[in-house]
């Protein structure tokens, strides 16, 4: 899973049927020190995150389309958890 | 999910059957400032997407055949959004 | 899926039982005009591609099974289209 | 599979159902020679790996899912072994 | 599929339960010249590659459980074949 901020979302009037009511988020990957990293990508979002939050993301079609709670969701990436604390040990 | 410009197609007459009446669009990653990003690849398309239409794609197999509704198409990308508005938020 | 061009062979006589009678081509990824980009790939072939011939190839394991007919083959790519023409649209 | 040390954890109150008493580890991964190779990233542990270790990460949805014994969680990334020794043969 | 080198080997006494038995390897992808490309991996063995072979490796799970003869196993790399040529048609 990687460590991800919320940027924004995309509207996509014309999706596959199995979108229809769920949320896709942008998401921005982040380094440990929260700076940017890569480019953003859309995923789908069941645990109503908002923009701004530090968001646990999962990159894999199966997984995310279990955490949408749609199996045959033809999807690649999910926000799975919305995260307190990042625990760096030195 | 990714943000991608439709730029082109691909003609290939021998082709595995489960790709028969499927439509193969040359899809171009796209940063959020709309500018090309990395390489093109080609995704099947379900929409019927048109060229310079931006669109989602979903890149992992799975996925890719869900949305074709084939399941046993041997795919690992697909068109399964067109996109209206991207809102990124400050 | 890729762009990529047959450009050689390989010969393992110790292999997956389920490899048997399975040929392995050395496939070389392309950009849109056409010249290499990253490194060379071993994909099955199930359509016949001949060196030289411009492929489509897959890059996930469960659409490179079914490309070969074998779902439970151990592959990650696989040939699943001679390209006639590429057309990119400006 | 890939080489990585614990380098912290991640507290997310919120989060999918299926990872309920999971532990969530931040791995960075390592080059042989141990040093920090790429970005840290979020693996689930199910063998009580302690921080600073060396373990042995799997990162793709069904094996990590296999790993911590859920096959629905949607997770991309586990713990499968802690690491006594690397024998590289020169 | 990649050719890579087996260069060593790995020893994890705390390791997941369906690992028990299978032989770790060490291996290095190669270019079509032999030369070293990116970073070493684990993969699971079934063939019996010893050290300083060129071998193929596939790098998914499905296929990497099944190579395992394993499915449920949670590995993501797995040692496919042992090369005998590498034939690059000019």
């Amino acid at each position: 899973m990687q460590i991800a901020r919320v940027v924004g979302t995309v509207v996509a009037t014309q999706k596959h049927a199995t979108f229809e009511g769920a949320k896709l988020l942008l998401v921005q990957p982040l380094t440990l020190d929260d700076r940017p990293r890569g480019t953003a990508l859309l995923a789908v979002d069941a645990l109503g995150a908002g923009v701004h939050e530090r968001v646990l993301i999962v990159m894999e079609g199966r997984a995310a389309g279990e955490a949408l709670g749609r199996k045959l969701a033809p999807v690649d990436a999910a926000v799975v958890g919305i995260i307190d604390a990042v625990d760096v040990i030195a």
